[in-house]
C-alpha cells in the first residue's frame, strides 16, 4: 500500500540556526542536517541551542541515517548530543566529514559510524534514495540532496547560492538541478535565509579582487577577521598575499584547527613558508605581515576583542595598521561589532567593515533571484521555505507564487509541524513536538524557560533574600530578620534602604494578624510588605525571596 | 585681556545620545544641548542615561544658558533632570519649547525660565553671542547655532540633513551658512551621526510618494508605526489618506501627545473629520482605515509589538492589513524588531520596512556628501566632530581633511575632553569628569557600574545564597546551613543538587582547621568550596552570597 511522504521538520524552520529536517516513507525516516544554534540575545547565560530530538528517539528504530549538506555548525553542531541518544550512521561530504571528526573527537563520542559521500554519490535507505548533489555556499563540499521515494522526488538545496565564478572553481550544478526539474519534482525545500534580500548576492570573485586591493594599498600590517570555516576566504587572503610579498599568521583556535584540516585535505593551497606563527611574523617588516583571525562576530572573548582592548599577549594594533572585518554581523551582534570597530579606531587602526567597504565580504546565501532561477529550474508541484525566520519564510513563499507554484501548494512550516504529501495531494496533520534544548555549562535542559524567566528578572531589578528566624520547638518567627541584596541598589543608598527594608519587614512579623506558624502565609506577608515597600521608594521590583530558618 | 574659547564636550562625543556641549569665553559658560541616551543592551535594567553634569554645577555661577537646538530627546531629555540642580534660563525653537513644556509639567518642574527662539534669533550672553539658523532634520523647527566670542566665531550644526525639498517646505539655510562662511569661522562643530555612509541622504519627498503609494495600493488597513516627534512622517501620512478617501487614527500616548501638540500650534495641517479616535476609524471599512502608532523600534510595551503580539484590545492584525514600519533600527534594537516583523507575518499582514521598501523612511542626518557640503560652505580653520560613535567621529574626521581643514586642526573629542583653543592654536587641557548618569526607577547613580556588573553575572548564571546559623552566645556556627538559589540551576535538577551542595557546606564547615569565631574566614571557606564544587558539576559560577545569622 503506498504512503504520503512526511516532512517533519525538527529545527531550522521559522529560526536562523539548529537545522534539521525529517523526510519519511512508511517506515523509513532520512533525516537531514542535524545543527545547533547560538543563543538569542534574551537566553541569557546560554551557551548553545539544540534541537529537541525527542521525535527521533521515540522513534529510533526507523530512523535510517542523517545525512550532512556541508560543514557549519548550524548543520552539524548538534551531532555529539544526537549520537548520544541516537546511534545511527552519518554521511557528510569531505570537508563536513573531516570537520565532524574532529568535532566528535574533542566531545568523546567513541561509536559512531560516519561515512564520506560527495556530488553524485547516491545511497539507498529502504525505501528512500538520495543523492548528493552540489551547490556552492560559504564552505568547500557543501551540496543539496535529492531524495527519491515511492510517492515522489523531493529536493533539498541545503544552504546555498548560485555563484558561477566560485572561490573554489566548483558552480552550482545547475545541469543536475535543471534534469531532476524535468524527471519532475513533488517538493522543493529550499534554502530562506536571503529571501528578503532583491537581486543576485555577488560572487566570492568579488572578495578576491577587493581583498586584493586592500592587501596591496596598506601601508602596514593587515588583520583579516573571518569566520573560521571560511576556507574560501582565507585562501583569498594566502593568494592576495603570495602576490604583495607579504606572510601570513592564523590567530584564534578554531581558525588554526580549521585551516589545518583544510591544508591537510587540500581544501587550502598555501606554497611553502608562507603560513608562519605569530612570533615568526612579527619579526618581518610590518608592511609583509598578514595575520587571518577570529571574532568577527565581536565575540568579547575572541582574539579580535581582546585585540581592540589591548588584551591580546601577541597582537597590539598600531596606527597604520588595516583591519578587515570579513564577515555580515549576525543580527543581535551589531553593537557588540560596533564596539570592537570603535576600539580598534581609537588605537589609530583604519577598520574595513561590509558596511563601509561592500567588497571585503559577500554572504553564502543566494538572494532573491537565485531563490528564483531555483524554482524555476526544479519546477517543484509543492514548496516548503526552510532555513529562516518567519518573514523570510514567508518572503521565500511570494517568490514562489511569483514562479507560478500554485499557492495552495506552498506551505509555511514551523519547527513540529508536519506536512503529508503525495501526487494526490498534500496536507499539514498532527504536530510532533519540537523545541529548544538549552546547553548551559555541562548542562542541557529541554525545559529550561522558568530558569531563563529568573535570569531575565534578576537582570532586571536584582534581588532581595530575606532570612526570617523561627524556633525550632514552637515553630514560630522570633528574633531579627536577616537582608542582603545585589543588582538591586548602589552602594551609597544600600545600607539605608535595607535598613529600612529589615523595619518593614519587622513590622509586617509584628502584624496582629499574622499566623506565626503557617510558614506559607508568614513568606507571604513578608515579601507583600517589602514589594510594596521596595516599588513605592524605587519603583523597582527585584526578585524577594524569604528564607525560613529554623534554628 | 584675550582668553582662549573652551570646547567641552558633556555628552554625545564617543556615543550616540545624551547630547550636551559647552561653549566657554572668559567668565561666560553657554550649553548647547541637554539630551538623554537610551541604555545599551549591557545597561540592564536600566530605564535612562543621563549626561553628567558636575562640571557645571560646580560652575554654575558661569552658565548663562541652555540652547537647545531641537525637539528630541537625545538633546532635550535631560532637561528635567538638570534644571533640579542648575536653574538657568532655556531658549528653543518653537516645536521644542512646547515639547519641553509638556515633559517639564510631567516631571513637576515648577520654577524655570523657557524662551522660544527661531531661526534668526539673536541672543547676548555676557561676552558670548548666540544666533539660530535653520536647519532640517527629522523633527520641524531644528536649528543650528552660531556663537561669536571675542577669539573668533563658531558653528554648531545641530543635527541636520540638506534636505530641498522637505516636508515643511523650510530647507537648511544655504545662505546664511555660506555668509558665515565668508565671514571666517574659527571652528566648526558638525553632526557625525550618519559620517559612515557614502553619498546622499534622500529627501523627505521620497518618503510621502512611496508612503502615497503604500496607501493607494492596500487591499485593507494601514498600520504606519513611526517616531512620536516625526511630525513630517504624519504630515505625509494624512496627506496620502485625504487624497486617496481614508481616515486617520493615532495609537500610543506620546503620538496622540505629540500630533495634539503640532496639530495646536499649526505644525501638523489635518483637515476637519480626519483624524478620528481609533474606535470611530473601526466602523469604516477596512480599506478607509489608517492607524499610525508608535513602536517603531520594537519596543516591548509599544503598541505596535503589542498588535503583533494579539495583546493590545483596540487593534487586531487582519490577513490583507499592510503594516509600514517607518524607521531606521537603532543599533541594538535589529532583533525586537525582527520578532515584532515576524509575529505581525505570522498573523497575515504585509509588513514594509526600510530594508525590503527603502522609500518607506529616511533618516533625519546628513551622509558624507551633505557633511562635506557642510565643511566647504563654513571652510573653518579648525574642526571637532559631534554626535557620534568613535568610529563616526573618526569617519567625519577623515572628511574635514578630504575638504583641505588642515590635520593638524582636525580634533576628535570624547566626552570630558577639553579644546582651548583662539585664532594663534588649539590645545587638548586637563579634561573634566563626564560620564553616565543612570536612572533606574526613581532613582539616579552616577556610580551606577556595580549595580549592572552584580546585574550581569545574575543574569548569566543566577544566584546561589547560603545562610549559616551561628550561635549568638558564642559566635560559633551551628545547625544546618539553609541553601536558596534562584536563576542557577533548571526545576528538574535543582532539589537533588541543593542537596548535595547542603552537604559539601556542612564539611566545609567541619573542617578541622577552620576558625568558627572568625566571620571572614568562614565566610570565605564556604564559597570556595561551594564555587569548587558547582563549577565542578555546573562549569557555570553562579553568585554565591552566604549570610551568617545570629541566633
Amino acid at each position: 500500500m503506498p504512503h504520503p511522504i512526511r516532512i517533519v521538520p525538527i529545527g531550522g524552520l521559522g529560526e536562523v540556526g539548529k537545522n534539521m529536517l525529517c523526510v519519511e516513507y512508511g517506515n523509513d525516516i532520512v533525516v537531514i542536517d542535524a545543527g545547533l544554534m547560538f543563543p538569542k540575545q534574551e537566553m541569557l547565560g546560554i551557551d548553545l541551542v539544540l534541537p529537541d530530538i525527542s521525535y527521533l528517539t521515540a522513534n529510533a528504530e526507523r530512523v535510517r541515517a542523517i545525512l550532512i549538506t556541508h560543514g557549519h555548525e548550524d548543520h552539524t553542531g548538534a551531532l555529539p548530543y544526537v549520537l548520544r541518544e541516537l546511534n545511527v550512521p552519518i554521511y557528510a561530504p569531505p570537508l563536513a566529514h573531516d570537520l565532524i571528526e574532529v568535532k566528535l573527537r574533542q566531545h568523546r563520542i567513541g561509536e559512531y559510524e560516519l561515512h564520506e559521500v560527495d556530488a553524485g554519490s547516491t545511497l539507498d535507505f529502504g525505501t528512500v534514495h538520495a543523492e548528493y548533489f552540489r551547490v556552492c555556499h560559504s564552505i568547500p563540499d557543501a551540496c543539496g540532496i535529492a531524495l527519491r521515494t515511492p510517492a515522489g522526488l523531493i529536493v533539498h538545496t541545503g544552504d546555498f547560492k548560485i555563484d558561477h565564478t566560485p572561490a573554489d572553481g566548483r558552480p552550482t550544478d545547475l545541469q543536475r538541478l535543471a534534469e531532476l526539474g524535468s524527471e519532475g519534482v513533488l517538493l522543493l525545500l529550499s534554502d530562506s535565509t536571503y529571501a528578503e534580500v532583491p537581486g543576485y548576492t555577488p560572487s566570492e570573485s568579488v572578495v578576491a579582487s577587493a581583498l586584493d586591493h586592500v592587501i596591496a594599498d596598506a601601508p602596514g600590517r593587515v588583520l583579516i577577521a573571518t569566520f573560521a570555516s571560511l576556507i574560501a576566504r582565507v585562501q583569498q587572503v594566502l593568494d592576495a598575499a603570495v602576490k604583495h610579498g607579504r606572510k601570513v599568521a592564523l590567530a584564534g583556535r578554531s581558525m588554526v584547527d580549521n585551516v589545518n584540516i583544510a591544508v591537510a585535505n587540500g581544501y587550502l593551497k598555501a606554497p611553502p613558508g608562507m603560513l608562519l606563527d605569530l612570533q615568526a611574523l612579527s619579526a618581518l617588516p610590518h608592511e609583509q605581515q598578514v595575520i587571518v583571525l577570529t571574532g568577527a562576530q565581536g565575540e568579547p572573548l575572541s582574539v579580535l576583542s581582546r585585540v581592540a582592548n589591548n588584551a591580546n599577549r601577541d597582537i597590539e594594533v598600531h596606527e597604520n595598521d588595516t583591519v578587515v572585518i570579513s564577515a555580515t554581523a549576525i543580527p543581535g551582534n551589531e553593537t557588540v561589532i560596533a564596539t570592537v570597530v570603535d576600539n580598534l579606531t581609537r588605537r589609530g587602526a583604519r577598520v574595513l567593515t561590509r558596511r563601509t567597504s561592500p567588497g571585503v565580504h559577500v554572504p553564502g546565501h543566494g538572494s532573491q533571484e537565485e531563490l528564483k532561477l531555483m524554482l524555476r529550474l526544479i519546477k517543484p508541484r509543492y514548496f516548503v521555505p526552510v532555513h529562516g525566520e518567519y518573514r523570510m519564510l514567508a518572503a521565500h513563499a511570494d517568490l514562489a507564487m511569483q514562479t507560478d507554484i500554485a499557492p495552495a501548494n506552498v506551505f509555511i512550516l514551523e519547527d513540529g509541524d508536519v506536512l503529508e504529501l503525495d501526487e494526490a495531494g498534500a496536507e499539514l496533520v498532527e504536530p510532533i513536538q519540537a523545541g529548544h534544548v538549552y546547553v548551559d555549562g555541562l548542562r542541557t535542559w529541554d525545559v529550561g524557560e522558568a530558569v531563563l524567566r529568573d535570569r531575565r528578572m534578576l537582570s532586571r531589578d536584582g534581588f532581595v533574600v530575606v532570612v526570617v528566624p523561627v524556633d525550632h520547638a514552637t515553630g514560630k518567627v522570633y528574633g531579627e530578620p536577616e537582608i542582603v541584596s545585589s543588582g538591586f541598589t548602589a552602594p551609597a543608598e544600600a545600607e539605608e534602604l535595607m535598613e529600612r527594608a529589615a523595619a518593614v519587614v519587622i513590622e509586617a512579623l509584628r502584624a496582629p494578624n499574622l499566623d506565626p506558624l503557617n510558614e506559607d502565609h508568614v513568606n507571604d506577608r513578608v515579601r507583600e510588605a517589602l514589594s510594596r515597600f521596595l516599588y513605592r521608594e524605587t519603583r523597582s521590583r527585584p526578585m524577594i525571596i524569604t528564607v525560613p530558618l529554623e534554628v
